[in-house]
């Protein structure tokens, strides 16, 4: 087992990392109350709440379970109705512990719960992806969506504990593995370039799910969040930088609506939009750039966005959370392994970035 | 003008407290970003929006208006939503600053809506009402109601800046006056007997909306208000006592419908009601219920509540977000001006309390 902590000005934490850590009560134990929620969706209900129920059961803990429908289009207010509506029905106070124990859905939508429920409830993550382990379910970040935009609605709320067991993506299916991996490359990209070389040295192990490997790759990824965090909660400063490829990612997801591109897709095919951009800006050579998307190609993910009119693509950008008083910010790269907040004013750059890339 | 500081961990802002503030920009501007919202409601909207508007239009603010309906039974999520809708209408940005412009049900609603649109933008308060001014709109507690119960939605979230301009006090309704001195006389009970007596000497007089006095009122209840969230801002501890009255207060409103009995006519009902279950305890004597009781009564407030069954007292208290882990957790008085947590676990103790009103 793999240990990283998490330290912010609010809270510390420990993400616990390894192979059958959901049949390891001890790690539980310091951070659960004596009544808890586990909150999961139709297709993980089946796989793995009854395991963690019967944990926590034989230990002591009083369990009741919600079951969300399945999906980014279930990421809303009724989801998180259905939520308050069961806390209220079984009585849960302000000690009751929530449990999200799925992917970065579960986990952003349960984080907000658990943030907003009586003001704020304590909170553990279990994720089930390889996208949640490395980075939905580290730092804090909750939300839902609205109809006008994605994680629009959300709070900073960090977890009491995380608990990553490597056991449960050997259920995953490949698709949502490799979106995961579109957030592994982001981090060598705008923070380790020897990380990126060691990705590109083993990225067909790692595709194959190589245990070992992965426990590396998943504590590496913590750790880089980890440290970002610590430095900045609440996003005003290199936080944004996470957002790498995140600006053009919510673009292609809105317009393709949530759920039809996979958020680690359409991040993959953004980092190589960002790329691009880091051209026009001369951070960037032709050759980064084809390095970047040969990776994103051998983990069997998109290099190319679909294509869509500019209006659209700026009009999805403009309400992209990351506009600030009217100006465009983009993270772009000062070079691999180094990201950077761009301000861009001059329109013609992304016409030139995205001219392959509209209809 | 008079200034009171709160000092909390996670931020420190200045409560402003006089006679036409709302004229002065100064107070506004080092807290105000480029483009505000001004949240209130069909009440208060023709009698002070106009004013707010213009004064920060006429600095350079780009400002733009919602108007939710009036209303304890709006402080919920249709109208969180109508927030939500209009600010993503207008492109409201994480600088866009939102203006809480009313009471309590304003200044929660708009709190949480702060506290969540985008993962928290900036937020001033302008309460317009006596119990806005002494209490809601001090200490970053935001909340809409549930169906199934008050404020059980919400966030501790604290403004950039408080403005209460005790003008707006000459248009607020009678009985509205009265409902926020329940407040002021409970900090008198949770917290000091000298100002309890200060209040009976001068009670006519303040009835009377002496502006000199007010300010004094406001000032002192204020500062009390921010001693205790400096000590203990989501309370762990002593700032339950601050919840003094208001577990029997809650099912007194719960079991009239909301906004029936106002909040705060509820809680000086049920601050005798924590007198008598303190005179169980033995800590206080029948006069001492008798002295509060009268206190309550010169400021045109019930001192007992209306009569239902024991079980539905019982049902509504438990539903209560003071209930933890079972047990019914009770503010209580040790004696006049200071406050103690009781738990209760002998429930005849509470049928002794509430056996006159009862049917
Ligand atoms: N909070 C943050 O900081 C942050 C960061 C990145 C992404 N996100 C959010 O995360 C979400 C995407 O998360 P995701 O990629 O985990 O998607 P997801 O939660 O939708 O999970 C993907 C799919 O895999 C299924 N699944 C989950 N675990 C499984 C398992 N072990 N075996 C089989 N199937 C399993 C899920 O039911 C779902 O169908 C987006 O909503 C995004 O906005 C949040
Ligand atoms: N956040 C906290 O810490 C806290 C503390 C106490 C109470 N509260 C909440 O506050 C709410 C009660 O607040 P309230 O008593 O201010 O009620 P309110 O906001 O409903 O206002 C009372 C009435 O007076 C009207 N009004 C407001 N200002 C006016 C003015 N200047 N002139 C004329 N009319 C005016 C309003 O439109 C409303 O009809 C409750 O929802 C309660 O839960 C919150
Ligand atoms: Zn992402
Ligand atoms: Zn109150």
């Amino acid at each position: 087992m793999k240990t990283v902590h998490v330290h912010t000005p609010s809270h510390s934490y420990p993400i616990y990392i390894g192979a059958g850590l959901l049949g390891d009560f001890s790690l539980f134990a310091p951070h659960i109350g004596k009544k808890a929620a586990i909150i999961t969706n139709e297709t993980i209900a089946p796989l793995y709440l009854q395991q963690l129920s019967d944990l926590l059961t034989q230990n002591g803990v009083h369990v009741f379970h919600i079951i969300l429908r399945d999906g980014e289009q279930f990421k809303n207010h009724e989801s998180l109705n259905q939520i308050y509506d069961a806390l209220l029905a079984h009585h849960a106070d302000r000690k009751t512990t929530l449990i999200a124990l799925g992917g970065g859905v579960i986990g952003d939508t349960v984080g907000f719960a658990a943030a907003t429920y009586q003001r704020g409830v304590p909170f553990i993550q279990v994720p089930t992806t390889l996208l949640s382990q490395v980075d939905s379910s580290v730092g804090g970040k909750t939300a839902i969506n609205h109809p006008l935009g994605k994680n629009m609605i959300g709070a900073f709320y960090q977890p009491k504990l995380v608990v990553a067991d490597l056991n449960t993506l050997h259920s995953l299916p490949a698709r949502e593995f490799s979106a995961g991996m579109a957030e592994v490359i982001k981090y060598a990209l705008l923070g380790d370039v020897d990380f990126l070389a060691w990705l590109e040295q083993h990225i067909n192990k790692i595709m194959q799910c190589d245990d070992e490997l992965l426990a590396q790759v998943v504590a590496h990824c913590c750790q880089m969040k980890a440290d970002i965090v610590a430095e900045d909660e609440t996003e005003q400063g290199i936080r944004a930088h996470l957002n790498l490829g995140h600006t053009f990612g919510h673009a292609i997801e809105a317009q393709m609506g949530y759920g039809n591109w996979l958020h680690g897709e359409a991040v993959a095919a953004g980092t190589v939009l960002a790329c691009r951009l880091s051209e026009q800006l001369g951070s960037l050579n032709a050759d980064d750039t084809a390095r970047v998307a040969q990776l994103f190609r051998q983990a069997n993910l998109p290099d190319t966005p679909p294509k869509f009119a500019l209006e659209q693509w700026l009009a999805h950008m403009s309400h992209d959370k990351k506009v600030e008083n009217g100006k465009m910010r983009f993270i772009t790269l000062a070079r691999l392994g180094a990201a950077q907040i761009s301000e861009i004013t001059d329109m013609s750059l992304l016409e030139k970035t995205l001219n392959k890339f509209t209809v």
